[in-house]
């Protein structure tokens, strides 16, 4: 079984009535609840020491989930710089949607990861542009959400690996919403879906989807990081 | 100056009234009109000998536009082959529209480069995905188009090596509408828009692109090709 | 298990007593001792009918490995243009060393695949580059091979989308010795080693490559390849 | 005319004198007497105020060269962050040698760009692996370097958008000595090549990659980068 470890501010759950109705035990036990039918999982947050994200529980987690949206910031730049060590070393990471900004991810990418964006409440779709890629596997050719966020391009990161998804979007943007990197031994996705008030991660295909990238980003043995002076 | 031929299938503008009333000369002499300001230009078409295509013209062309829809099975294997093998030599490529089915690029590509498509004239917005690319220079954020037909993925290429457009529809479709690729020597760019009896080669962004991605695919000096036997 | 068909040529094992001697039931039998451990294996040669690689056979054959040297021109362009097919489909494909040169392979990357070579047998050392990568599981800082053929750059094939190893010659050159890519729903794993003298599939590193490579190649579920007329 | 300024850390030619003998000026010297033939060129070092890289100089600067050795630490942290916010929005930045380390260029690529080493003196072969590329102007088929320190792989960088040369190296390695990024709207290329006790910048091949790499990498005009809450 797959170690995962979901990490969630915790913030807009605790202070807005709207996010609570929606995930009144936080984001982060909504998406354990989808993970924990065939993944180990456990949970972790901001406001807990170290952000629940000690040496040891980082060390014993292969596959990271990240959701930050309003309190980026306030991740200390040691955790961030330990999550970043240790997906060179080969944990998994997969940022979810506003986690575009998340320091780990920035630290990863080198960009600024900003994008265009408005909260209209308006239909996605996202289309499989990689149906060989197996963070597709059982999809069909799109997955339509009925109301979400948007976010547009440009979207300032590296070229992806590869390019799994883009989405449509009915005010007439699109968007590379699901990106694969390596970066050192370890995988990196990011997914744009999910949203604090509209319920995504209750959509099957979404869930399919986030299944599909936890056993995708699993770490696999490779062969040695050697580096330094050599004989 | 850059020395370029265009290369037309020309056979819909002689059969059918309302392609002729868009392009009484041939797509291939408005492409001519476009690119003529500051590049030399030239027209090749499939019935002429060897299609207009005979190792002269190959030999002396920077960069070959390419536009073919309804006869692409009546290009010669051997013209076809010509074409790749001067591309691989680094002379650059640039299928409009329906000649993703063009012979030489699907040589060039590997795959089947199919795609969905409908004929519904509705809207198309191209995003700049890559606004740091050349074939970007001086244009805006998106380009938008108010009648075209939509094509939509999967798109059955090869990853490309850079992505410079996106394309929205207003139907619900996205698609990689702008695409590099760098095979042997020659640069490739596969670019979207166009249409028989839409006038999409009258905007001028499109133009722009058109001008843009001629420079961008002249060849470039590099390095010699040596292959063989080494002492 | 993966259904592993290995395709050989299978001419100089028998027409010349120096590879009968290394491989004497043929390079392909040699390759199914290695691979039969833990998969289902069967072979294909250049003299049965349909080369050995009928719809059946192709259909039900999840990872292809491809041994060709000098009667490359001999495959039928229609076998090699089913292996193409099915390889879009979702088949795994394992061109082998001197298989550069294979039609499926030329077909699949649209470039010569030329590069330079010198029959010395000299040492060469394969580098691990993608410590992160499923091939090089298990695997050493490098794999060392006292006696071989070498291959030089250019190696006119389209950039990798990963590269797993780079080879070091003891004559002074280098080569891309193992690139992954993806075309279609198919992953193609080009792997230099080999020879018909030099006993290379003996070496326990290289062993170990190719049982990695084909459960790397094998299909996984995607999602559909939807194309053509769209409502 | 493109702007360019040669950065050097400039401490080991003031205090080794076996640097200062085949650098008396300072490697950022013999760096501008290389490119001032036609490009425009200042210089910037460490103990400069801000290291000489104000907000004036870097706005004004096209391409940056990049050399740093034993003090990457006492590169203040603001003026890393301005050179990383400048290469996302077009300046070219070319890392040279030990600049593997430079704080920009490890915060560009997010991973820890570490590489193995020797002080060997051995000979370096760098093979030209993309002979399309533009950095490879004019060179042959490989640059040879009689006496020079070995990099070896793994190189912890993300898989290079375009690898243009890879070395060999008489003790046995290879080396990814010549990688091409984008990111944002800026062009980096590490090259490998240079010491500072080795007259590497005297060659001449070397000296024609320095202009082709700061051709390559000069700004161009692109389209906007719009980012933030859209209408």
């Amino acid at each position: 079984m797959v170690a995962v470890t979901i990490w969630n501010e915790f913030r807009h759950e605790r202070e807005d009535d709207a996010v609570a109705a929606v995930y009144p035990d936080g984001i982060h036990e909504a998406l354990a609840d989808v993970l924990a039918t065939d993944h180990e999982v456990r949970t972790a947050t901001l406001d807990e020491p170290d952000h629940g994200l000690t040496d040891d529980v980082l060390e014993s987690t292969d596959v990271l989930l990240w959701w930050g949206h309003e309190a980026h910031d306030e991740v200390a730049d040691d955790v961030a710089g330990r999550v970043q060590e240790r997906v060179l070393e080969g944990m998994g990471f997969l940022p979810l949607h506003s986690s575009h900004y998340a320091k780990p991810f920035k630290r990863l990418m080198g960009t600024t990861c900003s994008l265009q964006y408005r909260e209209d409440g308006g239909t996605e779709r996202l289309w499989v542009v990689d149906p060989g890629h197996p963070i597709a596997d059982g999809l069909g050719e799109s997955i339509e959400l009925r109301k979400t966020e948007m976010y547009g391009e440009p979207f300032d990161v590296p070229e992806p690996d590869r390019q799994v998804f883009i989405s449509w979007f009915e005010g007439g943007e699109v968007f590379r919403s699901g990106c694969c990197y390596r970066r050192g031994k370890g995988r990196i996705f990011y997914f744009r879906p999910g949203h604090e008030t509209y319920p995504i991660y209750e959509n099957e295909a979404v869930r399919r989807v986030l299944h599909n990238a936890v056993d995708w980003a699993a770490p696999t043995e490779g062969s040695p990081r050697t580096f330094g002076e050599r004989a």
